[in-house]
């Protein structure tokens, strides 16, 4: 007998692809479980207009010949952005901006400094005007670690009270105190959470040795956390979606005295999903996750389907030089192909 | 001009040499700064009886040779551990147990179960009983890893209260809840406090990078713990005084997948303290805490004179095949020769 899962295909709401060699080792990684992603634009260089989010998306296309995937685009609102780059940017296909306070986390030192500064206010109200979709890292750069996520919510609620039109998404929420936020706002307001934020605390990161490879901006926060993350993800509320933040860094980068920030989840993420949701018995929530909230946040229709079969498979110990989350332990869901 | 600061000869009251080559390489940067030094038993195989320790403290003395110190040896408490255990031990010059929570920290897993076991109990009397120390790794093993050093905190006051004569040595405080519960125990309860938590809070750990080199047991905790284990350690209270935990791992066991906990603080622990005391107007109070406080707890008389230099130096990127703290950065104070 054989368990087979049949679900819309996924959208993968943040995802980290790159660039190069490293760009067409991962893309085949979402594109065989995903219609859709939303790539990030905080590549190097990074993605600023328009221009540039349309060649880094052919790029994407040509490392997903063969899948049935559509990168959705992304510009970096950085300090220069202006309102004519989001109208742009906008006509050409880009569906958000993502917004990094300064310094949070990888690729960010060009980020955010004042969300209420005249500048971004301006480039906030043309991307309500346009329907361009505000994604947030929702960390303040200064606060002690643990304290980032709670310290951003200010700055979240204001964004929402004075851009009542503008769709923002606060991405890979790590605390209650994000997942009560996000729920007490109007519509407009979503959020994202990650597969590893729904299995990891700061105890997998420090609480044992220390593990690079569980280590991202925002850390993962404490068991309290995880319960309220995980309660919210298999809950069925549409204001809360997948985005991955699967974020491949070489394995040279983790595993050295000063590592980058990220989990590299992509090849693993669905069949951790399907398991994080029949531990709960709520397999048949998965989709709305996965699948329906966050193309209806995003106005997108749903995809074609995709099956998974119950069977174990191992995690391989890397691709390419990427270490991925969990490399090495045995999965209990696998993506029929 | 040359600025010369003369103190009392520093004693160590928590120190890791390992065995073997390790021994060998970090043996010297301790006796070049220490009079003596706490040496801890959880090498592999660890130290459990008086003839063990002998035997150790024989090898130690080998590395030392030519330097003017004396290593001052601990027996593991295991739950195998018995009250002759502990009278053998004391009657060949152990002068402290060590125990460790099963599981807590590097080389545990043989470590104490139940601290109110009758057994436990019963060696925790023999200590009190011929006068040996029992030093304490403060934290629980099932807790969230911030919340491990305050529960343990209840263990610490009831070992004060059922062993009045017992004294006993919270190691490694790490939160302003451990300052709070040594200081208001009766002066049978000192602590100790390494170099790295006067100068690291997580956010050095995973805050930015992740950095494996600044990563211990326990954790480096919150600002505000980190405020007061400063005020505390240079604050001339007798209960608080120097005890490294300078823990060497191979390079290879920190910069990788899965690193093991501690940082290597031996070279460089007294170029730090004095900067750290001297930035605080204290460097008067310096040899209370490096010096004194320590040797007055164990009943051991001060040591003689070492001189040191304010002049800048570069930490050494390795010491053998071990990265230490700081490695490449410049310090301000100098050991003389």
């Amino acid at each position: 007998m054989t368990t087979l899962l049949r679900i819309l295909k996924p959208d993968d709401f943040h995802v980290h692809f790159r660039t190069g060699k490293m760009m067409e080792t991962v893309v085949p990684l979402t594109a065989a479980w995903c219609g859709r992603a939303l790539v990030m634009p905080n590549t190097i260089p990074p993605i600023l207009t328009g221009k540039q989010a349309c060649a880094y998306s052919q790029s994407i296309k040509l490392a997903a010949v063969g899948y049935n995937f559509d990168p959705l685009m992304t510009i970096k609102i950085v300090p220069t952005t202006t309102p004519n780059v989001v109208a742009e940017a906008k006509s050409l296909g880009v569906i958000a901006g993502k917004a990094y306070p300064v310094g949070v986390t990888t690729n960010s030192d060009d980020g955010v400094h004042n969300f209420r500064a005249q500048n971004m206010q301006e480039v906030f109200s043309a991307m309500q005007d346009v329907g361009m979709v505000l994604c947030l890292h929702g960390e303040t750069p200064h606060d002690f670690c643990l304290d980032r996520e709670e310290k951003f919510l200010d700055t979240l609620r204001w964004l929402a009270e004075n851009f009542p039109r503008l769709k923002i998404v606060l991405e890979h929420i790590t605390t209650a105190a994000g997942i009560k936020s996000v729920t007490e706002l109007p519509d407009t307001v979503a959020g994202t959470i990650t597969v590893h934020h729904l299995l990891l605390t700061l105890d997998d990161v420090v609480g044992g040795n220390i593990q690079p490879h569980h280590f991202c901006k925002p850390l993962a926060k404490r068991p309290e956390d995880l319960v309220e993350l995980v309660l919210t993800a298999t809950g069925g509320n549409q204001k809360f979606f997948l985005g991955t933040d699967s974020a491949p860094h070489a394995v040279t980068k983790k595993e050295c005295a000063c590592g980058c920030a990220g989990v590299f989840t992509a090849p693993v993420a669905l069949s951790l999903l399907a398991s994080i949701f029949e531990k709960r018995q709520r397999l048949n929530y998965l989709e709305l996750f996965t699948s329906r909230f966050g193309a209806e946040f995003y106005g997108l229709p749903v995809n074609s389907t995709i099956v998974m079969e119950k069977t174990v498979w191992q995690v391989p110990a890397m691709y390419g030089d990427v270490v991925p989350f969990l490399a090495g332990t045995t999965l209990s869901w696998k993506i029929v192909d």
